[in-house]
């Protein structure tokens, strides 16, 4: 049997597309017990929340940059269980030959308007957020809000990790343009993803051509070594390369000078041929180095260029940066530059990032630990109950029941702490309030009303009705994105060991954990 | 301006589908160049290729496993310029204004058949394969064959780095089943593509339901600790909930024991409902941890299955699982059983292993460093050139020009070493050959004849005339890797500080390449 003979139809798309399937079988089994049980339309609210940030091992960050929302969304808005999908559903079988899924529950599935009523709040895409803050909160019928648990997961794990490591990278790039270079090391048609998330963490644009016309950006991109090899193999060298890729993009020459000898061969050669694009009256705009001590041959490269008469030339370096390795290339430029007695500035000021792997993958914590929970439910009479789960670890243990997030700034207009509280609070019902920490009990700080500037209510309502909101632009997002890294304090942006950003709970939706967590072990 | 305006139809498809425009810009520059130049038509020679196993930071990988082949000839075998793309393209501009791509390259590249005259030659998907060894070779016209490489290296890298991990993880179960679980924690639309890696690299199923249908496999899973918490919170309890599950899946009936107290409450309350199971004449399948002491709580949860009448249940594992928890688990269980003087076989076989976040995200090693490099161009005169890149890094100079991949088995099955020569060369032409390392000078080891069993050519014929062959089956892939696994000697096949596994290069290829190399640097 080949797979092609395994439902086509499905077959077809799997492999790149979420469809309504998408989703952990154990969230279809939930949802039939709910229906057989009479539960499957309480309403019940789940939270999405991650636990820290992501340790990069030598490392942490100090705050996280939320994405995926909208395209998570734009899978709700068109989920439709179609006949296919029905009757894959109605094959499948137990190891007793029993058919796993009743005709009811599929019947229930299938209903039109099966997924009405799921309103959906959230902290925005592009947005920096922290650990144990609800990021999203899904109120809807048990069954269906429970369903969408994996499929939310996936859309958001994996983008708001990738937008933390590009905003930590471009941070570490202090100005320099970071280019997205990752599609061919990075995870299949994730890759896609992982880069609009890129974008809104505040890379300039993607080499990705696809994703680039998609996201409105220009893709970026020169030639590779073996444009330079092929013209080495029939005879016309490297200069022939170089002269080749200037006739055909004269205004956006970029040349990669480290396939033979990047100072003896590739930066003379480059040379040589932005003489000739300026007499005829083209700005070449600059090289590139893939490989070796790239602070160095920056510095060299620098050197030769403004000789030559282009300091404004660009220096474009790739070969498995990330936010710790430009950190390094910019220092060792300024020490390398102190012991030639030149000025660092014009240097560092003309570099640009083709960042790849290590971005897309995110290396050194290649996964985000978020986790939706179940944090309300709705009982006999129409009231809510929270809902908690103990666990052995209390950092473990969500906060339970509906809440609202509030984000404190201080007069300085730095955020300060991220409080949330039960619905419907008052954050400051007095001139001074005593928070505690989410998840160590006892731990607790006063925050006085006079040293808060303003207080700005984080969830907003991006689900209703079935529709979600018109999409925001990416370079929107970006800039969301830049202006609350601004608005942190220095301390918690920086790259290595970082202050810990203050989350906080109330005191009554502290005193309500308390009292169900004593209930449940009772 | 939204998103939505952009492009939109490429939009609707972008961030979850490989499309045509699925490349590099460079690749798209290269290739005019070659049209302008009138050297695209020339034929060329890529090669796929990685430098090193995965390096998971305390221990790095024997071998990898083969995986994406079928998905990227898919692809290729789909791969057609629509008006819609052409006018993407012609619509990007340089800085200075001018159209980027003219309309001779347009003209050139939507072509019909555009994509013809590609041969492609492989190591087969599941197949066991090395560093520096040629996992595919693309022969065509050179911007063509060029075009391909972005998305080559997509469709390969991390579906390879998958299957690598999955094919460690299942050797470290050592029998026990390994079950898939990392769709909320993986890489977006790319989890996909990771889960096919992970069936071929031994996984038994998944908990995504639409792989699982797409791939033949029966999706599993059962139910997750929020079931219990509604139950909790509307007041019927884990007893309740685990009531409503068996009455759901009497005879797939898995039970999920730590959400409120393992041993006190969930292993009793499972073995309450097993019993009332029983009654009905369905059998029970067994019980999930999923947080704590895994080890300890499988021994303990075991001994009171036992002591309840059910041996047979199975004990699903799951909660941050690697090849070297697994491991670590059953090591301890052998030290606990010794302990309590009881045999640890039972409870070892009864263990089943939920694997999500560490092995969708190869956790350690989030990226192969898989690169497709030119090896090979006609000349003017229709022979064939040699190409190199010379590196400062003389691992990293290529293997020149077309080549043949030979295995050689030793007398006990036994794969001792890839060999890799010159295209239509003979490996033994002699009773003894002298090969050399890959990547370091001077480093040779003799073969003799007599000591090998039998050789095996690698490479097949895997795309010509732009059809791929039907798809092998995913079972019939992992079948090819166990089989492949265990034709490896026992040192290479450890999870930790494994034998290197030889790649050598035969007399020939070795003299290449220096010459190759001496001319480039003349």
């Amino acid at each position: 049997m080949t797979d092609r003979a395994l439902g086509p139809s499905i077959l077809d798309r799997w492999s790149t597309v979420r469809g309504p399937l998408f989703t952990d079988m154990y969230e279809l089994a939930m949802a039939q017990v709910y229906v057989e049980q009479g539960l499957s339309e309480r309403r019940a609210q789940f939270d999405y929340f991650f636990r820290s940030t992501p340790d990069y091992g030598t490392h942490q960050a100090g705050f996280c940059v939320s994405a995926g929302l909208d395209p998570f969304l734009a899978w709700f808005e068109g989920l439709r269980i179609d006949a296919e999908h029905v009757e894959a559903l109605a094959a499948m079988t137990s190891t007793t030959g029993e058919r796993v899924f009743s005709a009811a529950f599929l019947g229930w599935l299938s209903a039109p308007d099966r997924f009405a009523g799921v309103e959906i709040r959230a902290i925005g895409e592009g947005r920096v957020v922290h650990p144990h803050v609800p990021v999203i909160s899904v109120t809807g019928p048990l069954a269906v809000s429970q369903l969408l648990e994996t499929s939310l997961l996936n859309h958001l794990n994996y983008p708001t990790l990738i937008a933390t490591k590009a905003a930590r990278v471009v941070r570490s790039a202090r100005g320099g343009r970071v280019l997205e270079f990752g599609m061919r090391r990075g995870p299949a048609t994730g890759v896609n993803e992982g880069i609009r998330a890129a974008l809104i963490g505040g890379c300039a644009t993607t080499s990705d051509v696809e994703a680039a016309i998609a996201l409105g950006r220009r893709p970026v991109g020169t030639h590779a070594h073996s444009l330079v090899q092929a013209y080495l193999a029939v005879g016309d060298g490297e200069l022939g390369a170089f002269r080749a890729m200037a006739a055909s993009a004269p205004d956006d020459c970029v040349l990669l000078v480290d396939t033979v000898d990047t100072l003896a061969s590739g930066v003379p050669h480059a040379i040589t041929v932005f003489d000739e694009l300026r007499a005829e009256g083209h700005e070449p705009v600059g090289i590139r180095l893939d490989s070796g001590d790239l602070a160095y041959l920056a510095v060299q490269s620098a050197t030769l260029l403004d000789e030559a008469g282009y300091p404004d030339a660009s220096i474009v370096l790739s070969s498995d940066l990330d936010e710790l390795n430009i950190w390094q290339i910019l220092t060792q430029i300024g020490d390398d530059a102190e012991r030639l007695g030149i000025d660092p500035a014009p240097i560092r000021s003309r570099l640009v990032y083709g960042v790849g792997t290590r971005l897309i993958t995110s290396h050194g914590s290649s996964a985000l630990n978020g986790v939706y929970k179940l944090v309300g439910i709705e009982d006999d009479d129409g009231g809510w109950v929270p809902a908690i789960k103990i666990s052995e670890d209390p950092g473990k243990v969500p906060l339970p029941g509906r809440k609202t997030v509030w984000r404190l700034y201080d007069r300085r207009e730095s955020a300060i702490v991220d409080l949330v509280g039960t619905a419907d609070e008052d954050p400051f019902p007095t001139d001074a309030i005593v928070v505690h920490h989410p998840t160590r009990n006892g731990v607790s700080q006063t925050i006085r009303r006079d040293s808060v500037s303003h207080v700005e209510v984080l969830h907003e309502v991006v689900f209703d009705d079935g529709r979600r909101p018109d999409p925001v632009s990416i370079d929107e997002l970006a800039q969301r994105c830049a202006t609350d890294i601004d608005r942190l304090d220095v301390g918690v942006r920086r790259l290595v060991n970082p202050h810990r950003y203050h989350v906080s709970i109330t005191e009554r939706l502290d005193r309500l954990r308390r009292e169900l967590v004593a209930d449940a072990e009772r």
